[in-house]
C-alpha cells in the first residue's frame, strides 16, 4: 500500500466521485448500484450537464489538477492546471484502459488504471501503480455496465480492492464531451511520452481548448472533441530541461507535426475507412505547445490554432 | 411542501444569504433587522462591493448557478452559468416581482417570487411554485424596505413563510449593477419564453456581459447595465430542439432583432420621454445567442456585440 | 489589540499560511521549523508551482482579494480582485520591508509588516498596524530563513506575538514568479500614493498581468516579472473621486508616465548599473489604468498595454 499512500490517486477521486454522488440532484447525474457497485450515469438517461462534466473530468484527474470552464474569445472553453500533470493526466486521466467485454465497449480512464496497472506505461513508471481498497474508474461509453463489465474490471484489480466506483458519459453528452475537451494537457504529456520525452523533467502544466458543439451521435462527437484539442487547444509546460532537446523535440510536439494534420477529425476518420488504428498516432496532441524552460529562462512555441478549421469544423461542413 | 422540497429554491437561496450576512464585513454589506426580518443592504449607506454583487447574483440564482468575475479583452466581465437554467433565471432570478407600496418601489426578484407565485410566468410553470418556510427575495432599489414594504410582501406569500430575507442594492452601485449583468443568461431565456419558444427543450446555458461603468444615478445605471447586455452579452443555450425552430425562432433572439436596437439604452429611454413600457419588450436580450442542438449537433449563432457602441455608451457620450 | 480585532490580517494570513502547510505534498512545498518558527520553503530546495504561487499571493494579501490563474489571450494570466485593495495590497502586500541580515537579504511583504509598523506608510495609516499574537511574512528571496533572521524579525515586532510564520520563495521559481505577478493592482495603489491620491476615496479594485517566463536567475526574473507588470498589466479601479483629479492624477500612473518607460526591465537595471535606487521609482505602475468614478458615473483610462515588447523581452532578446 506504499505507492496508494504516498499518491493516492484512487483516494483522491474517490473522494470527488463522492461529491458526485452527493450532488446528483444538482448535477443531474443518475445513481444506481450493479453488482454492489456504485454506477454514476453522467448522460445516457440522465441528463448530466456543465457541472458535471467537469466533474467528472475532475475524477479521471484524481484530483490533482484544477478544472475550470471560462468564456473564451469565441465561446466556452476549458481550462486545466496541474502540479502534478504525470499524476493527474498519465496516471489517471489518460484512456489507456480499453475495456471489451462482449458487446460492451467503453474507453477507460481514472485511476482504476494505476491499481490494474498493467499498460506499458505503468510498466515504465511502476511508481505510479496502487494497491488501494478502492478503485475509480471513467468510462467513456453510452452503454451502462452491466454486472458482468465490473466483474470483468474486478478481476483485473489487485487484492486488497472492496469496491469499485464507476462514472460514465457518452461523448455525445455534455458531460461525456467536457471530459474530453478537459484532455488538451493530457494529450501533449502523452505525445511527449511517445517521443520519449523524459516526462520527469515537467514540472507543471496547463491547458486549454474550446468547447465544441455536441455530436448527434458519437461518432459525431468524438470527431469535434478532437478536433477541439487537435485544432484549438494549446498548452504550456513549465520544464527543467535543455533548450536543445525542446528545441528539437518541440516541433514534433503539435498536431501540425501529423502528416493527418489540416482537416477535421471526423474527415480523416472517414479517409481511413473508420479504422481508428490506421490514424498517424503522431496527431492526437494540441494545436500549441509552449515551453517555459526554468533552467534557462527559455520560452519556446511550437504550433498555432486553427480558428477557421475550428468554426468550418463545428459548422458541420 | 412538495415543491419545495424538489427544488427548494427558497432553501438554497436562504444559505446565500446567510453566507452573505457571516461575511458580511468581507462584503461591507450591513445587516439590521426590520420588523423581525433580517434585511442586507448591499450599497446604500454600505459600500458592498464586487465580491457582495457575485452574492447577491446568487442569491437571486437561488444558487443553482456558478456566477463569476473574470478579466474580458476590454475591461472585467460577469460570467453566468447552469446546469438548471429555467429554475434559476426565471423560476427565482427574472425580476418579476415589482414591489409598489406607497411611496416605494423595487424590482423584485429571488424565489420569493416562486412562494407569492402570482405572475403570469408561475400561472405557466405551476411545478416551479414552492410553499418555503423562509422566503428570500433580492430588490433592486435605493431606499432601504420599511415595515410597511416587509408587511406586503408577507400578506402576498403563502401560508407556513414564517421568515422573510431580503438583500438590496440600488442600480448606482458596485453589487447592484452587478447582479444586473449577472442577467445576460436570464435575458436570453426571458426573450425565448416571449417568443413562445419550449423552454423544457433548454438543457443548460452560459452567459458573460461586460461590467459597464457605475452610474451616478439610477437612471444612468439602469442604462448601462442594460447596455452590457444588449450590446455586449453572448449567451450559449445547449438545447434539445429541432434545427427548424431554432432557425426560424433564433434571428429573433437578439437585441437586433428589435426596431429599438442600435441606440444607447439610455438614449431609447429618453426618446420614449422615460416611459419605460414603450420601449419594444423585445429589445431586452442579448448581443449574441448560440444554440448549440444536442438533437442534431447543429451550432446556430444569431446578433452580435456591438464593442464601439458600448464604448460610446460607457464613455458617457 | 484593538486594531487586530478589527481587520485580522495576521489572522487571515496565518489560516492562509495553514492551508498552506496543510497541503504541502499537492502544492509541493517544504515545511520545517527553524527556531520554534514554522518555515515554508515554496521554490528553493521544494519545487512549488501554479497553487503554491497562488497560495503565497492570497497570505501576502491578507486573504483579503481573489487571485486566480486564467488563459489570456497570450498565455496564463494572473487576476486579483479585491474590495479591501488598500488593506490587501499596501497593508499587507506591499514589499515594504527590506531584511537585511548579514550576508541574508529578502523583500519582506505580508501583514507581518502591520505588525512591525514602522514603515512610512504605517505612520501615515496608523489604524492599519496590528497587534496581533501571530505574525505572518512572506520572504522573497533564496536564501531560507536563519534562526538569527528569524530573530531580526523578533525584535521589530511588537510584544504580544508569540508565533511567527514565514513562507519564501525566490523569483526565479513558479510560486516567486506568480506572487510578483499577483501584484498589478498593489503596484496602482502605491504609485497612487506617492502621486498624493487620498487612498480613502478606492472602493475596490481589478488586476491582471500575463504570466512571465521564470528567469534562469532571480535578476532575469526580477527583469521579466516586473516587465508583466509594466507592459502587460491592466488596472481598474472604482473610486468616490472628483473627475478633475482623476483626469490630472491618472495620465501619471501607468508606466508609460516615467521616463525610463519603453524597455525590457532588466536593460533599465543594467544601464543604471545594476542600481535598483537610480530607477525612475515612478516607473514601477501597470501599463494601463481604468478609473470607474462612481460619485460622477464617468470612466477614465490611461496607458496602454505593449504586447510587442513583452512577447520581445520574454523572448530574451
Amino acid at each position: 500500500m506504499r505507492e496508494s499512500h504516498r499518491h493516492n490517486l484512487n483516494g483522491r477521486a474517490g473522494a470527488a466521485f463522492d461529491y458526485l454522488e452527493e450532488n446528483s440532484h444538482d448535477l443531474r447525474v443518475g445513481i444506481s448500484s450493479v453488482a454492489k457497485t456504485k454506477v454514476i450515469d453522467c448522460g445516457v438517461k440522465s441528463p448530466g450537464g456543465l457541472t458535471a462534466g467537469l466533474q467528472l473530468a475532475r475524477i479521471c484527474l484524481s484530483d490533482y489538477a484544477q478544472v475550470e470552464l471560462k468564456n473564451g474569445n469565441d465561446g466556452v472553453v476549458i481550462q486545466v492546471y496541474s502540479d502534478h500533470p504525470i499524476l493527474a493526466c498519465l496516471a489517471s486521466q489518460y484512456a489507456g484502459w480499453q475495456i471489451n467485454v462482449g458487446s460492451f465497449f467503453a474507453m477507460g480512464s481514472g485511476p482504476m488504471r494505476a491499481a490494474y496497472g498493467k499498460e506499458k506505461l505503468f510498466e515504465q513508471f511502476p511508481d505510479y501503480k496502487e494497491l488501494p481498497s478502492e478503485a475509480v474508474g471513467v468510462l467513456e461509453t453510452r452503454k451502462p455496465p452491466t454486472a458482468e463489465v465490473i466483474d470483468f474490471i474486478a478481476h483485473k484489480l489487485p487484492p486488497g480492492v472492496d469496491k469499485i466506483k464507476l462514472a460514465y458519459a457518452p461523448t455525445a453528452s455534455l458531460a461525456g464531451s467536457i471530459q474530453v475537451v478537459a484532455r488538451s494537457l493530457e494529450t501533449a504529456l502523452h505525445k511527449l511520452h511517445e517521443l520519449k520525452f523524459d516526462l520527469t523533467k515537467i514540472v507543471s502544466g496547463h491547458g486549454v481548448a474550446p468547447m465544441p458543439p455536441i455530436g448527434k451521435d458519437d461518432i459525431q462527437a468524438i470527431g469535434w472533441t478532437n478536433d477541439a484539442i487537435l485544432y484549438g487547444g494549446k498548452v504550456t509546460l513549465w520544464v527543467n530541461s535543455d533548450d536543445d532537446v525542446l528545441n528539437e523535440i518541440g516541433s514534433k510536439v503539435p498536431s501540425r507535426a501529423s502528416a493527418d494534420f489540416g482537416r477535421p477529425f471526423g474527415e480523416i476518420f472517414k479517409s481511413y475507412n473508420g479504422d481508428f488504428y490506421k490514424i498517424d498516432p503522431m496527431l492526437f496532441s494540441p494545436a500549441e505547445i509552449t515551453f517555459v524552460n526554468l533552467k534557462t529562462g527559455r520560452l519556446f512555441r511550437f504550433g498555432r490554432v486553427e480558428p477557421d478549421l475550428l468554426r468550418k469544423s463545428f459548422a458541420g461542413y
